[in-house]
């Protein structure tokens, strides 16, 4: 068994307005490949972004007194951090230096997502993660599916860091087409013995595989394609993910 | 850019006392291939610590006080959970159903680590970490690079859930010749901005990529070469990953 993971590449730089479906399907011309079935194709949700315009420009920022407080706390602009908190539907934890933010689509990471490098070239344009991730993945995937007849899964990941261990890695904050669990429960193991509730986070494997291959500065590939990957097919949303508090021992 | 995720199989079950460096040669010399520069080889810990014997039968333990209480909370065989204290440094939560414990290495993972499944058919017999996992890879990895005279990396994986989010993924628990963060400080961006702190956990990221290809059943693959993957080269330990309590917003 083995696993791709191909870079789509050359990208252009995303403008506000762009279809990125489009614009994967230029890539893969040039590149003389087509999408297999099951390809799981992960699209860096930077460029979705972009594309959606969800940018902020700080120069238009006031920012409230909870920001000033949030800004003297963590030594980050108080600009940037009115706009996590715009961004929030709470603040969970707040360091010397990071955020960490429920967002209103309800992840937990630092600074709810917002994004300050690859934006724009300038420090006062930030980025928020997409307004709805599941539907840009929908989105994609349509254009996919139908240029090359066949059953793809789209995945719109981000790069988040984690409790208890350093460094960020791929995470999926949009899906579609692809369950973002592998549920092991009643399988077999080698020696026979039934798993009773082994479950994978598969969709998040997949996006941390294909940031193998994104890399996270200049290399400017924002777009992988991951054949061969064995995954289940479903329509739930990216926040299926995401522990309930009643079930989070750590919030 | 291409990566590789390619399954070492067919691999046999491992016994206690089996050379598992020489069993993943004899592997790759049956499937016709050899290990390339900078191929990562991924390690599923569950078979380093078979051949390792860190087995413990749970029919020799006899339960603490303190075991007993943690069954009642968490509903977990009580020899299972004084199994788990003694894995462990501390217990950092406990719910109805995990604990998450800090390891002897330094780690915070559910059940310190020990796993019930894939171990001998026997629900009484249950699989710790291996004792000293980086040692481990470095054994593997001095094997493969003297038969095959190239450089290569060696992580031992083991597939752990995290907070926030549901679902357990690969990550690397035992590291030889490969850093596990990438620093990408000081690097530009798609725009010239110089990124100031992006820290990205490439060894974790090159676990969760090889799980992808494991499986978690009866699908018997516990090594995979990770083929194409950009990482420095070190020898950090793997418990450079953790964040210590004083920059753990979690603990």
């Amino acid at each position: 068994m083995r696993v791709e993971l191909i870079a789509v590449t050359p990208f252009p730089l995303v403008k506000q307005g762009d279809d990125i479906g489009s614009l994967i399907l230029d890539a893969l011309e040039s590149m003389g490949i087509s999408l297999e079935e099951d390809d799981a194709v992960v699209v860096a949700s930077t460029i979705v972004s972009k594309a959606e315009g969800t940018f902020i420009d700080l120069t238009t920022v006031t920012p409230s007194e909870r920001a000033r407080t949030l800004s003297s706390t963590t030594g980050k602009d108080p600009r940037l951090c009115e706009a996590i908190l715009r961004a929030s539907k709470r603040i969970l934890k707040v360091g010397p230096g990071p955020i960490i933010a429920e967002t209103h689509h309800g992840f937990i990471c630092a600074s709810a997502g917002i994004d300050t490098s690859n934006v724009a070239g300038n420090n006062d344009i930030v980025c928020t993660l997409p307004e709805d991730p599941d539907r840009s993945a929908r989105t994609i995937r349509a254009t996919l599916e139908e240029t090359f007849d066949t059953r793809v899964a789209v995945i719109v990941s981000d790069t988040q860091g984690r409790p208890f261990r350093i460094g960020a890695l791929g995470v999926s904050v949009g899906l579609s087409g692809i369950d973002p669990v592998w549920r092991y429960k009643g399988e077999k193991d080698l020696y026979g013995y039934t798993l009773n509730a082994s479950v994978i986070a598969r969709a998040d494997e997949v996006a941390a595989a294909a940031d193998l291959v994104m890399g996270q500065s200049n290399e400017g590939i924002p777009v992988v394609i991951v054949r061969g990957a064995r995954y289940r097919r479903s329509d739930d949303p990216a926040t299926t993910y995401i522990r309930d508090v009643q079930n989070d021992l750590f919030r």
